[in-house]
């Protein structure tokens, strides 16, 4: 029957999917979405501010984070096969949390970077952050978890995944 | 370089990419997000309200867009290959429109009706809708259109595709 995931494959799908949707509100009120990577460390969740190629300044996310810190993302699959549908929403409070350079291995910060690096070979090749002194971090506490997925067969296959 | 994705292209993946998600903002100002199924039609997007395993009552979305009809529609392809990135979102106004079940043929829900099924032969299968009497798609008509694509590569991929 359809429902919400059990929690060993939402724990499991919170470390491994590789990319979820954040969606924040502007300031004149609008809902705002964007793709982003991210890593489950430390009871939140991380998404760094990284080096993909972007145009310079704060970001759309960053702004308006710092106005309204409530956030949701979005982990889902979508496929052409419909009986293998899933999605995680998590809804939460986000900020931005500056990594310093000299932060010691024992930070949140600091083991947020660590899982990023581990969970993304891709940043051998793109820098994690632009600048050492551009790194920061997003930080989404959840307060609130919602999920669903459409036939048991996606139990299974997240179980044999 | 990269930088907003070419018309052209743009053009082809709202109308071939086969999932979205929305975002909306609810009564309490958090904002909301859920992957869904689309079609371009007539200078809009429709998403159904559709059959798939659903709890009962008005969804989000729907008591969102009653109150606020601002919402984010964003397109994007995730892979390992993060030469291979893009995005689409579509920021615009949306509500919720009623399928007659006289609709004639010339109405433009039954035109968005009949792109939903040409896009989708999964509603072969599920139902596009759970009740004649509950027929009804998400009308977004977009206000303001950002892209981004992360290397020439995805340029030449998009235009073999």
């Amino acid at each position: 029957m359809p429902g919400p995931l059990p929690d060993p494959l939402l724990e499991r799908l919170l470390a491994r999917w590789p990319v979820a949707r954040l969606a924040t509100v502007a300031a004149d009120g609008r809902p705002h979405v964007v793709p982003v990577v991210f890593a489950w460390c430390e009871g939140a969740l991380w998404s760094p501010i990284d080096a993909k190629p972007k145009r310079g300044g704060p970001l759309a996310r960053e702004r308006h984070l710092a106005r309204e810190p409530r956030a949701a993302l979005l982990l889902d699959r979508y496929d052409a096969d419909w009986d293998a549908l899933w999605w995680i929403r998590i809804d939460g409070r986000a900020e931005l949390r500056p990594v310093p350079a000299d932060a010691g291995a024992g930070s949140p910060e600091a083991r947020a970077t660590a899982a990023l690096r581990a969970k993304y070979p891709q940043y051998r090749r793109v820098a994690l952050f632009a600048t050492p002194e551009a790194a920061r971090l997003v930080r989404l506490v959840p307060e609130r978890t919602a999920s669903w997925y459409a036939s048991d067969r996606v139990l299974a296959a997240l179980r044999e995944a």
